[in-house]
């Protein structure tokens, strides 16, 4: 992320004040705050969101789905529904984040939520741990590495073939694996 | 993790005070607290350790290694360096992260902390992304899991064994990826 550094924060500074925020939103800053409870829940909002069609979109696989198929139909869902959104918003939501420790810290216990509802979800379909964490786990980490590619500034790939690629790359370099 | 919620405030004050961590290493109060900033802090002594070996180990693993061969077995390095310590130790550890929101926060802000070190690393073994950073994340995956699987209750078994079995779980898992 060390790309992002140079004058982070002021670049931060007119990125996120909440007047800009909020002005970008077409509200004002009173009716903000009665929707956000501060300025860094904004970049959060649809986390639940998110979290719950990729949970719905789990549940509902076919039954014969292996565990990972299911995860990446669910994943792939969302990035479709994420990629009809403007990647501006991606980006600077991204680089918000990323200028911000608090807020990476926010981000990451968002992804694990996202892996334990998804674990959750298979268990619940009968998979077995640790089949049921693992195969979540990696399609979070599937997820959050296409997500930064796509929200790259020098992108200009689909956000579902960007998943669709780095899923197949997890199975090809996964399948490398010898332990000692 | 919701079997550690009943009396959860109770159990972590009991177990969690200066006083009582300072007794455990047989340090006074007031040496404790030269040594560490706060409590919290404490509980994360030794992560700069861990991700120091694991980057040694995974630099100088040999270059006919494949990626996830050489983090498969730089994370097994780590998990026999672990399990040196009394499993004790790690319970009583992941038992007061589990129960208060913010240490749960930097826990996994270590375990990115971590992948990016070993994305870092392979970066420098010539693997391109998205390989390096699948890689590294899906390790990561492992261990955590893993590392739950080692300090559950009643677990019995060995550290290193059970991240044998969850690379080779994560490698099944992974192989049956069809993303539609």
């Amino acid at each position: 992320m060390s790309r992002w550094q140079p004058d982070a924060r002021g670049r931060l500074e007119r990125a996120a004040t909440v007047a800009e925020i909020a002005k970008r939103a077409g509200l004002t800053e009173r009716t903000f705050f009665r929707h956000f409870a501060d300025k860094r829940e904004v970049l959060f909002w649809g986390a639940g969101e998110l979290q719950d069609f990729m949970v719905s979109a789990l549940a509902s696989a076919p039954d014969s789905a292996a565990p990972m198929e299911a995860v990446a139909a669910a994943i792939q869902g969302a990035a479709v529904l994420l990629a009809q959104r403007p990647i501006e918003y991606a980006r600077q939501r991204r680089f918000i984040i990323a200028a911000n420790v608090e807020l990476q810290e926010r981000e990451l216990i968002k992804l694990a939520s996202l892996a334990a509802a998804l674990a959750d979800t298979l268990r619940r379909r009968g998979v077995n741990e640790p089949a049921a964490s693992l195969a979540a786990e990696a399609g979070i980490a599937v997820f959050k590495i296409a997500f930064e590619a796509w929200t790259s500034e020098t992108s200009q790939r689909d956000f579902p073939e960007l998943i669709r690629e780095s899923f197949d790359e997890l199975r090809a370099v996964t399948a490398g694996t010898e332990v000692c």
